[in-house]
């Protein structure tokens, strides 16, 4: 299982919710990307859009809608890091309790996004003792 | 392998374009609910708007980046469908060439939102004959 | 000029940013409209989703574009309040310096859409309130 | 009376539509934008990602609601061009009958994006010729 050691808040706009009253599905996808640069800011200690990353895959698994005046955040961990590949899970939480699960993988590229690039042992450092 | 028996042209926004000048990750997961809304106004003749349908899981392989300047098609079809559940799966296309495939699980509820309910025979038939 | 009373932090999207690496130009307006829910909730003590208002009209000058990394603040005052419009002036600030004005009219409306409303009276006190 | 000598048909999306039903103010920005994408393709000849225009001033009138399923196009027309200012008029249109108007001036700007830069006789001639 999942071991969140990573949680950060995301503020639910009234532009994200659809037609139903509930935050629309693709909205997810960009509230894992603000999760994602939060992470890189507080654990890796750099930018997301400094950084050169190719999003590979997501997966979401949607287990309950979320309502417009829910509290939303996002708790995460990455694990299982490859040569260049950075894998992290997700929970979506509103008001605490649990919303949806997500899965990403993203690989870390050159910086003129030909051919990937090792994860810097310092990355590996950081993210090792986010765990602990 | 998916057969792919329909296929929609998508109208790629700037606003859809991120600060690296490609399509945003999350745009893709719109890029399908606009497929899956021309499907059931094509193939099923009705409305994704007036149908219940809650989606429970989304999965993307990004294979290559969009750019602002790429015709961008969904192809998708429906198959394996369940007692209540309509897995999709689709490819998404830039000029022609795949750029990210995708499943998604729909299930079709009740009007209230609450309960799944069971997939109309008049669906079945036409999700049929679209894949002959 | 415009005397703003009320101030209130936007959470910018890496979604935000353009392909020219600034915030997007219409999403100034959501910007506006998180603000506009934000003084609902704070100065009115209510939801702006659960107040049937129309927006009648928006105007935006930019002045300076805003940069992906910058603290993007709202700040706002309501004043002119006709019988059943609500006029509102922002500042929209970068780093605590003005990027933008602007201007809307919301109407308050029956909550069935139709028809205009009375500004409660209580709404009156408390807009008179945080301006004094 | 500002005469529309161009048309051009948006896509509206399912992500576009708001919480009670209607599409959302802000989105109008980006119908606007993709007008103006299409009118410098169309018109100009030129992809406007490729140009450096700055937006200096958006005003949008709401006249009515436009509902998800209605048909919805852009009708734009430039007119009192400066040395290096291009403004525009826009009337909205849901199903042929007009749902908004609205007004911007771009200005035309070094590729760097410092300083402004004439706009060339061949766009005036080609914006003149439209109006015809």
């Amino acid at each position: 299982m999942a071991d969140y050691s990573y949680e950060t808040e995301i503020d639910v706009r009234l532009r994200d919710i659809d037609f139903m009253g509930h935050v629309n599905n693709a909205v997810y996808a960009t509230y894992l990307e603000q999760a994602r640069e939060a992470y890189f800011r507080d654990v890796l200690g750099i930018s997301l859009e400094e950084t050169t990353t190719v999003l590979v895959s997501l997966e979401i698994e949607y287990e309950r809608p979320i309502e417009a005046d829910e509290t939303v955040t996002v708790a995460l961990c990455a694990s299982d890091l490859g040569e260049s590949s950075l894998p992290m899970a997700y929970e979506i939480r509103a008001d605490g309790k649990r919303a949806a699960t997500a899965r990403t993988v993203q690989v870390l590229a050159e910086p003129d996004g030909d051919g990937s690039r090792s994860i810097p042992d310092e990355w590996r450092r950081r993210i090792e003792n986010r765990r602990d």
